[in-house]
């Protein structure tokens, strides 16, 4: 299994794995179009930076950022990547009792086991869509000090109606309890069909939102991330956070990102919904069931006898890596999970898994 | 104050408060050299990999530097800093009772509270040379769960006895406190002088040993650190880490710079040890009291009736920055540190700071 560090993305373990390097790699959700167009370039002119520490208190792409959002920067705490504010909540709001929605991110159960919270979980189930209940999320909200919900949830894409968040925010808001929605993948969809509650944020100091810069903008080797929430919640993770956390270079390339114009947003949401399609359909006629979902990547059950460890062997061994989705609670030994790409490497893995089942 | 962050090397923080950018940094103790030669065409090339995600096991990196340094990888936590390495040992062995010898790095006190611990501390005094007594601090190591002890220490530079650390370190086997020895500024000692219990620290394992890559490689912007210790303290460590803790950039820039070779390492003890010999002298000629120390940096005692504040204000707006030590528990108003940095910089610190003395 390539996941020996619980995620996908992991080129060094499939290099060790199937001795070769130089993959395809649909085991990460990473944006096909690479970094904004001139990013690199800023990048590049600002890499002499790097004698000088960052600036502790984020302050260019806290201002930055808050203007594009519409927050005011003290509802912002900038990650190092995601994962790491989801750390910060745990450790600033210490949470005995945690809940999930499986599957899910696997970080969700790790990190709060972790700081020593008790995980609780319900499910949601291929009958249903992979959706959960609502009324089994809530009376899981109610039950816990702290709930995670992914919007889109990963692996199965799912996005659940703006009017179930805003219900399990307001019971979070009555009970206590703190709503933390995960939003990294949520930039993927297109804006009318976002759910989201960032809008209306300021009513709900028991929410918080989480999103990442290292997906859509293409830069996970950088780390970034960012959570939005009331300002005492977010002192309260700020002072768990280590000085310096977040680099200098993450700083400076989230500010060029989101400065870099709409054409790149509008053209990779553009791009992964076409795709998406398409490449859902190619799975579908080689016998795969497949869940299509909101998000930039696909939860796809193989056909018998194909589990997604002799999948991923079979594939990763010509060069093409896809995510075991094994290891998820809810979901069995059949699932794996793949990105959207570009046409020309959707095509590949299509050509690929026709191969090895062939 | 600069020090809003409770550090140097603010340069934002810097910018606001003086109205003007350009600053000759003295309050970040940073390798004048800048980064070993060829590291940053190597960093150029690697940019393209900041589509990826970082190893999460730091594969390459602790290879490499367990080679250096002659430790085998499991005894190596590779951190975003030297500071992550520190949160990550309170996390990872949860002291309730912390012990310092003050004056030291704010850190030390500030992550210790920060994660719940109570901090005790005994101090080094001028009178002394800012040594602390061994039999004061062998006393405050049986009194805590961890003492941290930096080496050569910040602010002032002192540098303890190997003996003195072998009788703590086995003082910390008796009686099972973990002792902390901070070695972040250890590289600029040249080797034979050079006072540490790394090739000894398979026989103390309740010893860890951090140490920062970016100062001595002059690349704190990226954030690269590391510790030392038994395997069952590196396991504890990293089992808190956040996944891709470390960026991609600086896992790759910290083997570049490992592989920079010897002549770097030479070059940069060789003008720090002239050059901070000349900049105490200079600075005593002015009317300080300079303690010289081990390291990259120097304590000043302002004479009167100059404060650190003044200083800092003054020399600020002329475009050259001085760490205030006001705030340093053991130290009055009228201390200041000043990086050692090379000739032409070190000239107009003394430059600047006659002036302003006028």
């Amino acid at each position: 299994m390539l996941e020996r560090y619980g995620h996908g993305g992991d080129l060094e373990s499939a290099a060790e794995a199937y001795g070769r390097s130089g993959f395809l790699d649909f085991s990460a959700n990473i944006n096909p179009l690479g970094p904004p167009p001139g990013v690199m370039k800023q990048l590049e002119q600002a890499l002499p930076s790097i004698i000088r520490y960052p600036d502790p208190g984020h302050r260019g792409l806290k201002g930055r950022l808050s203007a594009k959002i519409n927050l005011r920067p003290d509802q912002l705490c900038i990650g190092n990547g995601a994962a790491e504010c989801m750390a910060l909540i745990l450790l600033g709001l210490h949470p005995r009792r945690v809940g999930i929605v499986e599957p899910c991110f696997s970080e969700y159960r790790q990190l709060s086991e972790q700081f020593g919270a008790q995980v609780q979980s319900v499910f949601g189930t291929r009958e249903h869509g992979w959706s959960a209940d609502a009324a089994e999320i809530e009376g899981l909200l109610k039950a816990v000090d702290l709930l995670f919900l992914g919007q889109p949830n990963n692996p199965n894409g799912i996005q659940y109606d703006l009017n179930i968040l805003r219900h399990l925010a307001e019971e979070a808001e009555r009970c206590g309890t703190y709503l933390v929605v995960d939003e990294a993948f949520i930039d993927f969809i297109p804006e009318e069909k976002r759910q989201t509650l960032l809008p209306e944020l300021g009513q709900y100091p028991h929410t918080i939102l989480v999103r990442s810069m290292t997906k859509f903008y293409a830069i996970p080797g950088l780390r970034l991330g960012y959570a939005a929430a009331h300002p005492d919640l977010v002192q309260a993770m700020t002072g768990k956070q280590v000085t310096w956390s977040v680099n200098g270079l993450a700083l400076m390339t989230g500010e060029a990102c989101l400065n870099s114009g709409e054409s790149y947003e509008h053209d990779t949401i553009e791009l992964i919904t076409e795709q998406r399609r398409w490449l859902a359909l190619g799975l579908r006629e080689l016998g795969c069931e497949v869940s299509e979902g909101a998000a930039n990547f696909l939860l796809v059950g193989l056909p018998a006898p194909w589990t997604a460890e002799s999948m991923q062997t079979e594939m990763g061994r010509r060069g093409v890596l896809i995510r075991s989705c094994a290891m998820y609670p809810g979901l069995g030994e059949e699932y794996i999970r793949v990105a959207v790409k570009a046409q020309e490497a959707n095509q590949q893995l299509l050509k690929v898994m026709n191969e090895v089942m062939g």
